[in-house]
């Protein structure tokens, strides 16, 4: 069965993956002393709680609904190591990346699953980022069996995003398409999708477009589902900004940024666009996320002779997507 | 966390779907008397283990790895029933249909939950066929708690294809597609789709193909990649079967029969083919199959108005798959 619970807690990180940017993609399934399933959590925004954090907190809400919670991961943590009636001793937790040793934004998750008891952590994939690594070699000093490399490859393909923009820069293709591959016309995305692809706009450096697209869409561009930050614009154009209707909605977003060639700072760039932009920039994305409604029409598809790797596919309420390398 | 067992079972029995005709799909989910996971199983096939043998066998073999079971159904049944030590005494199952509470092929699964020491049965869907509810009543009459209607949603989207060819027949379209919606030229599906249609050809009554498919693919349509029954075929052409080439492969498969008229006895009929088969026989179908392989190409893609609703959807090797209703 520890593959199923290390395959839970790949899963749901799955769910929150770009959202968690710069920071990495983190599953966290914790058992009870007897092996019952007590959370499945993730990591789910930088500055948010870690996942490991993130389960532990399901955990102790699960066996004792009148916990009240505090919201800041820094509290939450403090509360917990206070409050935790050793309700965890000797539980288990599957975690995707090797828990933290370091204080960031919030304190060590070594150190409170060693404070809580916890009897043994599977790792999928060791933390070669040598500021937070070590967490294993704590637990293990503190008495907690940790067993390595659970499910590892696919916990490597989960981390790939993060180091690439760790390293250097992230490029991501978003493209929407009809069941029989269409992304002309309207294609509907559904709700859920329309609010993952906001998400992942509030979080990035810049959002790249075509000019073409912006002349004929009209786009607003923003992250209004989520009520969230709109992300800087970089219109790849071989015409003047000048050029354009200002009464483009997008232009009017406050705050926004305007560029026309993409800034060396900018790490995640999200290239959102039909084929054209898709041929233009395939061979430069790291990676492509397609979403697909449940529809066939009778419009055109898209053309391009491209073989996709699948690293993880989901459901957004009717839509598939799919998250793909080259 | 009732309903996330619950949708596990739902998701194992969904593996099987089609493939336990004329049974419908079930799943059954077990936990320990601490609720930690010991079994996740689905009815695989007509004839072998009903899906809470299945997992009663699968439960057991984790508790004791010692166990020696027997193969046919019948046999394991009794073979548990002597041999099972109370070793699931309070144990909980998650059913997706009420347990079967009469002597099929295989005794009935209601009296195993009861003699085994069940102490909670979750249902999600009661068995309204005549012959084999009452096993709900049955457990509770045995002081069984049981627990009606959990995703019962879900659970009736599950059985709807049992419940269409039980009640006259069912008729299943299967399209491949590429991930730009193209169904022309060589749509190579994976090996795990490919698979699965070749587990649904061993079951249907008849596959249905159209005369242009045949003459122009010239394609054998068995079910080699499971070493199974071959379908009888139903060619649909206006012409007469003796202008078929003969050297047609599909025409020299032993036992096959082949008709031009679809046979009033078949229930369970699975057409295959491309864009004009679709256009001339979706309004008359129940379900569509639809395998997605994760590669755009430059051909063109199939152009049909078509609304569907997923009723699930799953993966195939690197394929998507999804199945569909209108
Ligand atoms: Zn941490
Ligand atoms: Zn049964």
């Amino acid at each position: 069965m520890k593959n199923f619970y290390m395959q839970l807690a790949l899963n749901e990180a799955w769910k929150y993956q770009f959202l968690t940017y710069p920071n990495p993609a983190v599953g966290c399934v914790i058992l009870d002393k007897n092996e019952k399933i007590l959370s499945i959590s993730a990591h789910q925004k930088a500055g948010e709680a870690h996942a490991e954090l993130n389960a532990i907190k399901e955990a102790l809400k699960n066996l004792k609904s009148e916990f009240n919670f505090p919201k800041k991961a820094d509290d939450l943590y403090h509360f917990i190591l206070k409050n935790h009636q050793n309700l965890l001793k000797n539980a288990t937790a599957f975690v995707t990346l090797e828990p933290c040793n370091h204080q960031g934004k919030t304190p060590p998750c070594a150190k409170l699953l060693a404070e809580l008891g916890f009897k043994k952590v599977f790792i999928s994939v060791k933390d070669e980022n040598k500021i937070a690594s070590g967490g294993a070699e704590f637990l293990q000093k503190q008495g907690i069996e940790v067993e390595f490399e659970l499910l590892c490859k696919q916990g490597e393909k989960l981390l790939k995003p993060f180091l690439k923009w760790q390293k250097g820069s992230f490029k991501l293709f978003k493209l929407a398409l009809s069941l029989n591959g269409s992304a002309y016309g309207k294609i509907v995305s559904s709700e859920e999708s329309r609010t993952y692809a906001h998400q992942i706009r509030s979080v990035i450096d810049m959002l790249v477009v075509g000019g073409e697209t912006i002349r004929k869409d009209r786009p607003l561009l923003d992250s209004r589902l989520v009520k969230a930050k709109a992300p800087h614009v970089c219109i790849m154009t071989r015409k003047s900004l000048e050029s354009f209707d200002k009464n483009i909605p997008l232009f009017s977003v406050p705050k926004r940024q305007i560029f026309t060639q993409i800034p060396k700072e900018a790490k995640f760039l999200m290239f959102e666009g039909g084929e054209n932009f898709l041929k233009n920039f395939k061979d430069e994305m790291d990676c492509f996320l397609i979403f697909q409604n449940s529809k066939l029409n009778t419009q055109n598809n898209v053309k391009i002779s491209l073989e996709l790797t699948p690293m993880y596919k989901g459901f957004l309420g009717s839509d598939t997507y799919g998250i793909y390398e080259l």
